[in-house]
């Protein structure tokens, strides 16, 4: 098996300035398209930890990618690293010279001597082009592995592992199989419950299930070889059901999904929120079609000494949530009521009734965790109604205190 | 000099399901703590590539904080790795084992088998305490190397580094010298722009800059002994003179800055929102002292066909700022009009008058980026009224194309 790690390079990634976000995505890409990592390392600006590191992964890999370090900046120094653990001179390559100038006078500037730095390679090197940045990317033998130095912008970056460096592995081995991955995403267990739940799940050889939290979602990938397409279709319709009431969406993360189904049922939402603050309307309308969707909203300042605070929280948030349909003339209308301690209230109001439940918080969370599953719980209100679902789910972070229902014909 | 490291292990953060963020944090506590990392790595949950790794790192380094692999499945090998590597058997802690029984029996339940293999370490090992989880810490001396075994989860991780191991370094190397660090916020210039301007002070021995990205901020920070405090004080005044057009608060980000002043001001505030669609409102109140400052907040839809269209942005942004003001009967009245294209404009209304400017993004930026500057512009015309500074800033990724101010002696 080719064995492949990955370094990483800086003081800023390695003192924590920047948490490796790089790192976490190549892994993952690399993963899916057969090349799993066996080891990743960071190392920062110096030239002998850099030649030292460089000259251990050549001997113990088979393949290892450099991210970082080919700026113009004295402190960028992979490709000086490179050259002396390669004991190779570095050379001025004609070709990105003529390249990086012509970026500077597509923008009407000249170069920089500054930039002259990032077109000298060790004499060896294959250049891994970079058409959206200054620096070269490039490849190069070191001992018996393979190196690939790649830049640390992170769009540079993943540009150059997906078109450059990703195709040249599968053209070097053509025996490695890129998985396929399915996807949906669960609102309302832990990753625990659910890897309980599908542990009951003998699956065949050659797939396999990952787990990766967007808080407050879990996704659940299922990995499986592209050529069976049918068989991973089938063990995903196993997944869904045994996970089937915190299912949001498959496939797209759940505001995608409520983005679609409301363009195809053309419905019009408006959303009045309270403990939510605003974070509801902003969220829902990062979705072009939601946002074509909108009719208005509101951000309701908590009345201090009001009606509100006197009556039942579930009353008041249903109150809101009719007023803000009517006001609004549209079919649907979002609300979240106010948030009291660990209590919190959320209503949908439809041309079939409207919907409302009190929910309270297992544990202290920060106020932005709150809001963040507020919203996501009314959202997922907003969800059911659109897929036809039962209204009320049952969440591992939220206890439902109340739930209501009343329909149309009472309300009139 | 103590050379450090830090082994994170566990196939989901090998393969990028989970983003290092323990890495990161501890990389920065360390080196303000004075122990900055000489070397991270990452490896998966295979039994030879964790005894391999930690040998390799036993005989490079003086100090090695392993990171997960502590938990009660099967996959969790970082005791037994690290038994195998100072070729020791595991052996029962019963003192840990009580910990646990009293743990779960507090939570009236027994406690799993499973749980068990958690209590089995090398048996030369210290426990270094875990209140808060069932996997228990230890310190152990490989070879040369002393190692810390942590657990995985942040919030466990996190309080031991603090509470434990960080106070044991202190120690076992008295003469290593905590830095304090002195911290700036800013928003709308570069790190590269920012490091040409401070790259002019020339820093007495002992004292360094950093800098770390949060978008769209950018925090200055300056390390100096803790005995300098004079010092440090003296050049952070220096720092903040050469970017003060850019520094939006000193020692808590902006928000925080602005709550402060908003409540020592006694000041109210109302908020209309079209192009940032809630998102100003909810970031905006996440601190309580702003929310306790807030009138109400409208998110506007965006008029399909309508007068605002056809008449000039400054114009409709400063009326709904007007409007919005008298309205909410607030002292300050804070809006974001249309985003039309590139072209974006906010507008703060007050007792003085109104300010309101037209600006443009540079470049193309997501949904949720572009809404993120809108949102920050706007806050910090809010946070330049209330520091009595100019209210138009210069922004390195927006362009300014109209400003202007209109007095409330004109309004009336």
């Amino acid at each position: 098996m080719t064995k492949i790690a990955m370094l990483s390079t800086g003081e800023e990634v390695l003192h924590g300035d920047i948490v490796d976000t790089n790192a976490a995505w190549m892994s993952a890409e690399f993963y899916q398209h057969g090349f799993a990592l066996a080891k990743r390392s960071t190392v920062g600006d110096q030239m002998n930890a850099l030649v030292e590191e460089l000259l251990m992964l050549s001997f113990n890999y088979d393949v290892v990618i450099v991210n970082g370090g080919l700026g113009p900046t004295t402190d960028d120094m992979s490709a000086a690293a490179a050259a002396t653990a390669s004991e190779q001179k570095l050379v001025m390559f004609p070709e990105w010279l003529a390249r990086m100038e012509e970026m500077f006078s597509g923008r009407g500037m000249p170069m920089p001597d500054s930039n002259l730095k990032q077109a000298l390679l060790p004499a060896s090197s294959e250049i891994v082009d970079n058409p959206v940045g200054t620096a070269c990317g490039f490849k190069l033998k070191i001992n018996d592995a393979t190196f690939y130095f790649t830049p640390g912008v992170p769009s540079e970056f993943k540009r150059m592992v997906t078109f450059e460096i990703l195709p040249d592995l599968s053209r070097t081995y053509p025996q490695v199989v890129a998985s396929e991955c399915s996807r949906l995403f669960t609102f309302g267990l832990s990753e625990s419950g659910i890897s309980d739940v599908l542990d009951q799940l003998k699956l065949p050889e050659g797939y396999e299930l990952g787990y990766r939290s967007y808080l407050p979602f879990i996704e659940v990938k299922l990995f499986g070889p592209k050529s069976g397409l049918e068989t991973r279709v089938k063990l995903m319709q196993m997944v869904y059901k045994l996970l089937e009431s915190n299912v949001v969406s498959v496939d797209e993360p759940m505001i995608d999904h409520i983005g679609h189904i409301m363009a195809e049922k053309k419905k019009t939402l408006s959303v009045s929120e309270v403990s939510t603050k605003g974070a509801l309307s902003a969220w829902l309308q990062l979705n072009e079609q939601v946002e074509d969707c909108f009719g208005h909203s509101w951000v309701m300042a908590e009345p201090k000494e009001s009606e509100l605070e006197k009556s039942d929280p579930l009353a008041a948030t249903f109150a809101l949530a009719g007023a803000t349909r009517e006001k609004c003339g549209t079919e649907l209308a979002l609300v979240t009521g106010k948030l009291e301690g660990n209590t919190f209230s959320v209503a949908l109001s439809t041309e079939a009734g409207e919907w409302g439940q009190v929910l309270e918080f297992y544990r202290q969370y920060s106020r932005e965790d709150q809001r963040n599953v507020i919203k996501t719980v009314a959202a997922d209100m907003l969800r059911r109604h659109l897929d036809n679902k039962p209204m009320f789910g049952t969440y591992s972070s939220v206890k439902r205190l109340k739930d209501m229902f009343i329909p149309a014909t009472i309300i009139k």
